[in-house]
């Protein structure tokens, strides 16, 4: 027996509660290693005495590692448990002191695990709409010009030409109004914008005016009316919350500069002298763009504005959540207050860090509900990109990836494979068509919510920033109405609001033939599969065992 | 190369910073597997352009896993690694998609590891009291009488008999004060009271009014002098929080027990029912303890009347911190709720939990400073007790026992080998004078904090509750005041108090005469080296080469 792979960590993602009287075991073994585990269980002030035993099932299969489960029905919550393993030529007990072969539940007290006692409020509750929603992200600046009377002198780019990082094309607030039907026509059922707020730049990540839409978007009238579009047409709209950083223009900074330690504010950011210098920089920044100073979310009195900032647009606006910049970069104890804040508003309302890596320790609960699922992009890339693994390494990563969390996060994980922060996919596959069409439907079948950047339907292409934010091309998306790509999407989606995916259970694994194969069984009775290679060539997506056209 | 073994979680035990410019890195190999082991690191938003690189120590080693470690001085604190491992035959990379032959850095930010930014209020800070105490354990009831005035007509058990479930022996609050001087004699520098507060049975953990100390051990003046006296004398008192239920005592339940649904108080606790009834029981309780019933502390409402609770005594009596009962139980909301207001009257009050097992979860800086480490206890007594494993396997579990938790939490750790809810440790190890003091040695040099339950010093033995909790022979106490066993915890003690066991670095292994070699180099220069065998015969303690007498 492998003793080195057996793992399990109480109160994590291998471990939590659905339900007052639900709770989620897995536990990781080596890959091919054990034939059969059970989970000995019993109320940890009964253990000593009696214990019930039940077989776990080999849900995640890595390359490396299987990953058992169970959903255990309890009624004590206060569970005390051990694993006891067999590898075909040996009987194993797993426990807090590791794989022993024997073990004594009379003293079980010291090192049995435990999951000591349901608390309905650690329960992390699912946001409803966000694990059934379909996402359409858009860069605002390039959409879609709705408001033609305004002042246009700020425009630097024709609608259509290549942009730079200082291209300004005029896509607006009323344009993304005015496309609602074309987005719900494509599938989607939501919508996360870039930035919106006062800001010099194209891309509105360096905010002066937290409280003001800037005006090559529109006006606060113009954002209130959109979100109520969006709400009418029984879609949902968030927000990016930049607030990590903010603009050297916002009247905080401003006065720091002015004043030095003199300024009400310098206490804001966090700056080494006595007040803010820009070469060399003595100021916390994002990255190394001094226009871009840190907040200092340590300050009490930065919380509390920041926080003010996210309640006012969801009281006053009826914006659906936030997706929050560069997050990880941000304390722990900040998004803990801010969730508290958010959730007494609104309680669905979504919650989405911008972590590019493992963000367990964000996504127990107390933090977010969702993180941007980069993991998942780069998983698709090494498939379908650069095929540096196969299909086995595939699914064997995409298991990895479904046991870093909660069933409850991972069914509110927001799937991308490209965003305003990568390049575009299509270009990532060469253009193929049949692989972009294999990786579209593994985002739309994989466990969690899926998100396309504008212009996924129409396959535009791209390199990093600016140029995978390139303008709409509203001509292509209209004359695409039944292309290939755009009526897969539209299907897609439309088996992503017609199945109770929440409800579902999903294997992942490869077949001998170089396929990934997802068979996602429903609660109801329903069943999808879907085989991919990573040529493209050969997909096969079935509901009921009916053929889907991909 | 061990590919089960490998492990490293980022933002975690495996991960944490210790200063605004230092953070600690460990990361998990099979035991013997690595022969050298770098790590790879740059600011993140270069790391694509150029890196550091730096060999780890093998720190920990545990009898199936090796830890190296490396503590990290950064200027950028946005920290992408990932590690470079040599077992002899091949090289290989380890990132957040696992061991790979190669790795391309500019592609790094999908799969790095990554400390994203060091912000100051997410470093845990530590109670530094805490990390240098001695601490000793009181239960009240069965220490000393105090006060010879009060009515004895509750007390029915005579000092120094066999005490049954049942039994009242008359120790009191006074009775403490009046033997400070004896236990700070024998070496403590903090003490820690089982409950105080109203309450019919002897233990007092049933407490049906918090705001009133127990008429049988005296009145709140009665705590608030010796309180003082306490701090007069250089020491500390931490308090016992029964915050997972009350007694059916309390006016709250009685209340509900009356009004049932009509009460203001019904959902202070949690009823399946019109009104609570005990047979069958139809509410939450401790254990099958029908007359404690659980605290709904998913109710604001009690989560704010438990915390004034807390506050009241750190802020009006002044006491040191809290002990928390049954904290395992209770959800990690109200922790994190709990440490908020008790760290904002009194940052260096100590907040340990009653966790048997891996408490992780809540010692991440947002709920619990330390925890009472049960794993310690336990690997004691297969070591020294049951004989169940040599030292070689001692030393694993204790290795295993330090990274489960920060240096931070380690250091504040309340390290014990028996309480109230145990077996004396001295019957454990069959009254062998030997095996408790090499067990004694190793719990006061061992990370953390010691604690000595009352009656240590004197060799006090018994099984289980109630037999562990005799009453305290003073005449011994006194008689014994130059015995081997009292003269080591002073000894102990003292090392304790002299060195700066907090800039420390313990290495903990086996050699191969079936000793544990604990090795204490001091960022002075201090040299302690202890040996100690599971017969107790082979002691050896040293401080700078010199013999200490165990």
């Amino acid at each position: 027996m492998n003793k080195f792979a057996t793992l399990h960590i109480i109160d994590s993602a291998y471990s939590f509660p659905v339900s007052e009287h639900e709770i989620v075991i897995r536990l990781r073994t080596a890959h091919g290693d054990i034939q059969n585990a059970y989970i000995i269980y019993e109320s940890k002030y009964i253990y000593g005495l009696t214990q019930k035993k039940a077989e776990m099932v080999r849900t995640y299969v890595g390359e490396t590692f299987d990953y058992f489960t169970i959903k255990l029905k309890l009624e004590d919550t206060r569970l005390a448990y051990v694993f006891y393993l067999y590898d075909g030529k040996e009987y194993k007990y797993y426990s807090e002191d590791g794989l022993t072969d024997s073990y004594d539940f009379t003293k079980g007290f010291y090192n049995f695990f435990q999951y000591p006692y349901i608390n309905r409020v650690d329960i992390m509750p699912k946001v409803e709409w966000m694990s059934r929603a379909v996402f359409y992200q858009i860069f605002v600046d390039r959409f879609c010009i709705g408001d033609k009377d305004k002042d246009f002198s700020y425009v630097n780019l024709k609608w259509g030409d290549t942009p730079t990082p200082k291209s300004f094309a005029g896509g607006d607030l009323k344009g993304i109004e005015k496309r609602l039907d074309y987005i719900k026509g494509v599938g989607a059922s939501a919508i996360y914008l870039t930035p919106v707020f006062k800001s010099i730049s194209n891309h509105k990540y360096d905010i002066s005016d937290y409280y003001l839409v800037d005006e090559h978007f529109g006006t606060n009238e113009d954002l209130k009316n959109l979100v109520n579009a969006v709400h009418s047409k029984g879609m949902r709209i968030v927000l990016d919350a930049v607030f990590n950083h903010c603009s050297e223009n916002l009247d905080k900074f401003q006065d720091v500069k002015k004043k030095g330690k003199d300024s009400k504010y310098y206490d804001w950011f966090i700056i080494d002298g006595d007040k803010p210098v820009d070469d060399p920089c003595n100021y916390e920044t994002f990255a190394s763009c001094t226009y871009m100073p840190k907040f200092n979310t340590n300050n009490p009195e930065v919380q509390k504005y920041l926080i003010d900032i996210a309640c006012f647009y969801i009281r006053e606006y009826g914006i659906d959540g936030w997706r929050l910049d560069v997050s990880d970069e941000v304390s722990h104890d900040f998004w803990r207050a801010f969730r508290k804040a958010v959730k007494e508003i609104r309680e669905d309302a979504v919650i989405i860090g911008e972590n590019w890596h493992d963000a367990s320790n964000y996504l127990r609960g107390d933090q977010y509900d969702s993180i941007m699922n980069y993991a998942f992009t780069k998983a698709c890339l090494d498939f379908w990109s650069t095929e540096s693994i196969d299909a086995a390494g595939m699914s064997g990563r995409l298991n990895d990836i479904l046991v870093r969390n909660t069933d409850t996060v991972n069914s509110m994980m927001l799937n991308l494979l490209d965003s305003h922060d990568t390049h575009r996919f299509y270009s990532e596959v060469g253009e193929n068509e049949n692989k972009y069409a294999a990786a579209l439907c593994l985002l739309f079948m994989f466990p969690g919510t899926p998100c396309i950047f504008y212009g996924t339907e129409i396959k535009i292409a791209g390199g990093y920033d600016p140029d995978c934010r390139k303008c709409m091309d509203w001509d292509k998306a209209y004359a695409d109405k039944d292309s290939r790509i755009m009526k897969l999407i539209r299907t897609l989606s439309e088996m992503r609001h017609k199945y109770d995916f929440d409800n579902a259970s999903t294997i992942i694994r490869s077949d001998a033939n170089n396929h990934v194969v997802l068979k996602i069984d429903f609660a109801n009775g329903d069943k999808i599969h879907l085989k991919v290679d990573n040529t493209g060539d050969d997909i096969e997506l079935t509901v009921n065992g009916g053929i889907i056209e991909c």
